[in-house]
């Protein structure tokens, strides 16, 4: 699936509350328990500036951007992670495992301005490029995710905001890019205890590193 | 030059120390003594949020971004000043003069990486489109500009720190776009007493208005 000596980068996306932070923290403890060398990382974020650009995404008023100038922070952000942080990682032969990538803001933005979903694409082609080895999906009910996630406090939830009705949109663009990225994606059940997810994780990566 | 009822934009441009913000603030208030309506304005920043992004390109390492990372982040913050200042006191009929725009990054990234000006003209044509109404391009010797630079210490100078070689590719970089874009650009001899230099300008502005 890779050549050899370049470590794998492996990717969790899914609704607010749907385990992505969870599942990745996992499979990174199995597979440092098993010797691997694992960097695990999460965006918006990951490096010294990627992380204070999330500030500027995250925190204040929820119309303190446009959709527009939100792509472009992102992009920055993912552009900084990628070479501060993953790139060097991989070059390493480390395993990356990160907590929402570019998948993320392909669903949420197409969800809340599906006429951008254009300029999502063609700024990821012109200044990121890299695509995940293997993404997880982790798909489910979005009335029990909110749940979970309104449970969690983070303080940074602007994008946990929308309602029930959003969730479903964005349930249905995480599905859509798996379905048009069958290569890469992998669709699990996220209804089930953590520790049955966890296993279905653990098995498709060791069946695909 | 333009529809009626929308504003003018003007824009100064220039090698650093050239008096860009001079002649913009001079600019500024001899048309708001007779009676306009004027919007003086600056990049990166000219906005909440811009200024927000242009703390995080001006302070901390000279190498805290890469070039890829800081065209973004420059169209970020352009992006946010075109849609909360600009084009919002354009609309309203106002004469806005902004001390340096998209020239700046066009001719400061090509001259530290070359390879990225498509990269930068991408973005432009995707992200923001806008170009002014109308360019002063302040021309002068580079030795000149260095010493009123470097005698302003304004804490934010990662630009100003590459030394007169430097200075003369950015003089170039300049005098080049003017070139290319001469419908909008005038080049204004900046050697000269300030007075001289902005009463050129006003002459000019007024001819074109
Ligand atoms: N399979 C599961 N069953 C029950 N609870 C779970 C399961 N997976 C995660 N949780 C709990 O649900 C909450 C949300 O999980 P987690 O933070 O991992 O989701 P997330 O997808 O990272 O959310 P966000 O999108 O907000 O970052 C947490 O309290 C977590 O402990
Ligand atoms: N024509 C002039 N003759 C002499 N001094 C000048 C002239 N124009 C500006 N100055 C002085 O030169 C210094 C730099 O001018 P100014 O700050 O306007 O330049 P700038 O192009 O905005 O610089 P920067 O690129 O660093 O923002 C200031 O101290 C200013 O007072
Ligand atoms: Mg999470
Ligand atoms: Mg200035």
């Amino acid at each position: 699936m890779t050549t050899q000596d370049t470590g794998l980068l492996v990717t969790f996306e899914g609704i607010d509350g749907s385990g992505k932070s969870t599942q990745a923290r996992r499979l990174a403890e199995r597979l440092q328990a098993k010797g691997h060398e694992v960097v695990l990382t999460r965006e918006p974020g990951g490096s010294e500036g990627a992380e204070e650009i999330r500030a500027l995404l995250l925190t204040g008023d929820t119309n303190r951007w446009s959709a527009e100038t939100e792509i472009l922070l992102f992009t920055a952000a993912r552009r900084d992670h990628l070479e501060k942080t993953i790139r060097p990682a991989l070059a390493a032969g480390k395993t990356v495992i990160c907590d929402r990538f570019a998948d993320s803001t392909r669903v949420y933005q197409g969800a809340t301005r599906g006429d951008l979903r254009g300029t999502v694409d063609s700024l990821h082609q012109i200044m990121i490029g890299q695509e995940p080895d293997l993404t997880f999906i982790i798909d489910m009910d979005p009335k029990v995710a909110l749940e979970r996630g309104l449970a969690r406090n983070s303080g940074e939830d602007r994008f946990e905001d929308f309602g029930l009705g959003f969730q479903e949109t964005l349930r249905h663009g995480f599905l859509s890019i798996a379905h048009q990225n069958p290569e890469r994606c992998i669709v699990v059940d996220g209804n089930r205890p953590l520790e049955q997810v966890g296993a279905e994780v653990l098995a498709i990566y060791e069946e695909r590193a």
